[in-house]
């Protein structure tokens, strides 16, 4: 028995919600065929796409891999399963990449077992993968990539969140890898407390613009204090970027995870096109090539594409 | 002319919104009467109730005076105020005494404008009255005051917040008192980022169950992981206060603002009437004789009592 999945891209911490919030995109995305296995364990057979030789083989080490022996420890399974993985995320992009190989493989493994568990469920499984790839246990790729959309990635639960009609997304990812954990060092210096309440107050408003449709809230609210300021010296021609999605309209703009991508959210897709041009103009002038995508922010979730006897 | 207001205690915080959150209770109130005066100034001519004497007369000391100070400022009015006190919100009790004379004076002597301001325009008048008590220009009492019900209190805006029909709000005030300042300096020492985002999580779980009526998220929502650790110490038996609370079905427990007094959130009064007896039997056995009051969460708004030639 055999199946595939696909995991789209996701668009991590959304600026405001740091490890808690996250979105799908209509981008690129991973794909993973698993087989079921009479062996127990699991295997990596193939990783496949730009940067593959570099992805750990040891399925302890591998996100997806990692995600697989979770699931079969949590519910015992007598059986194995081997796995290809199909890298469509450029790596150390900010854009979900290692989460997207866990979601794609528990979402296929999930077809081949006996009883299906609910897409929610699947949640501490693909977490397990994207802990070994980053060394934190946060579900703000993961959860949207699982169940599509905005989504609140609790520790022990997943809370889809409501999105105004319309609203578009636009992500440009320069020619750069950062990776997470590099990203995360430079967050360890400890904060003060008015720190919290600024970012507080910027996610409440963004949170309560959500469920209720309002737009001026959501752009109120859409701004990273605490982390952004940190992060955005390691992304060259930052701020310009950022400025350019401004400029043309953002209700805001913030890196996409990690980074080096950057995010940008906005009212609908005209704004977004002229936007999308302006950002990829601002990384050349600091001297990096991009590509970008423009997607609904109420994203794709994860898909099954074939399961087979 | 004059005029005379009252404003409700409130709980400050909610647990899970330091400095941000907040709502009035149907409970002990504050009351202000103001006197308009042909010469320019702010002059206070009596404060009554318990503890009156300690609190500063010097109006721009006062956060009545220093409130209507600022509205005189940012009005320019060619006259000026004379008020009278009555504090009827005891004195450092965590229950907003200081913004609630704030208040009652803003709306009275908003009253004897020329060209009376909308309530939400009161706010940064309000917010200056606080500012002289607690040092620190924060709204999470004025804000409910001065609009009723939950409130997010921003630096530029209130949002008021949906609250689920029914829900209600024992308080337990302890004769003890603790100064806001003091309990604000044990906030002092640094954070780290993973405290952040749990307390982050919290706060958005609540929110999004305010908004949606959804009483299991508020529950796993309201609870206070970065400030009551630090000053839980302040209040003695605390602990089993807040135990007692959550015995008794509590959706979460706290300390309402800065404490000594402790708030606790319940589905209907049932349950709060016989919490409120447990609570106050818990600061008892840590010997000390409280007072105790049960209101909707959906509190009052601060009112206008008279207004006369």
């Amino acid at each position: 028995m055999r199946a595939a999945a696909r995991a789209p891209a996701s668009v991590g911490n959304i600026g405001v919600g740091f490890d808690l919030l996250g979105h799908s995109i209509a981008g690129p995305a991973d794909r993973v065929l698993v087989e079921r296995c009479a062996q127990p364990g699991v295997e990596i057979r193939a990783i496949r796409g730009p940067g593959a030789e570099r992805l750990p083989r040891e399925p302890e080490r591998n996100t997806a891999g990692a995600a697989l022996l979770a699931l079969r420890a949590a519910l015992d399974l007598p059986f194995g399963f081997a796995l290809e993985i199909d890298k469509g995320i450029p790596l150390a992009s900010g854009l979900g990449g290692s989460a997207a190989s866990a979601v794609a493989a528990v979402v296929a493994a999930n077809a081949l077992l006996p009883e299906p568990l609910p897409r929610e469920a699947l949640y501490p499984f693909a977490l397990a993968g994207e802990e070994v790839a980053s060394g934190g246990r946060h579900g703000d790729n993961v959860g949207p990539m699982l169940l599509g959309g905005v989504v609140l990635a609790g520790r022990e639960r997943l809370v889809p969140l409501k999105v105004p009609a319309g609203l578009c997304c636009v992500v440009v990812h320069p020619r750069l890898e950062l990776s997470t954990r590099e990203a995360r060092a430079v967050l360890k210096a400890p904060y003060a407390i008015a720190d919290f309440v600024a970012q507080s107050e910027r996610l409440a408003l963004f949170l309560i613009g959500l469920e209720r449709g309002d737009v001026a809230l959501i752009r109120a609210g859409l701004a990273d204090l605490l982390v952004e300021p940190r992060r955005a010296p390691l992304v060259p021609g930052f701020e310009r970027v950022k400025g350019a999605a401004l400029d043309h309209g953002a209700l805001g703009a913030s890196l996409s995870g990690a980074g080096p991508s950057v995010f940008a959210w906005f009212e609908h897709a005209a704004l977004a096109e002229a936007a999308l041009a302006a950002m990829r103009e601002a990384f050349a002038e600091a001297g990096l090539d991009s590509e970008g995508w423009i997607s609904p922010v109420a994203g794709p979730a994860a898909e099954l594409l074939s399961c087979a006897a």
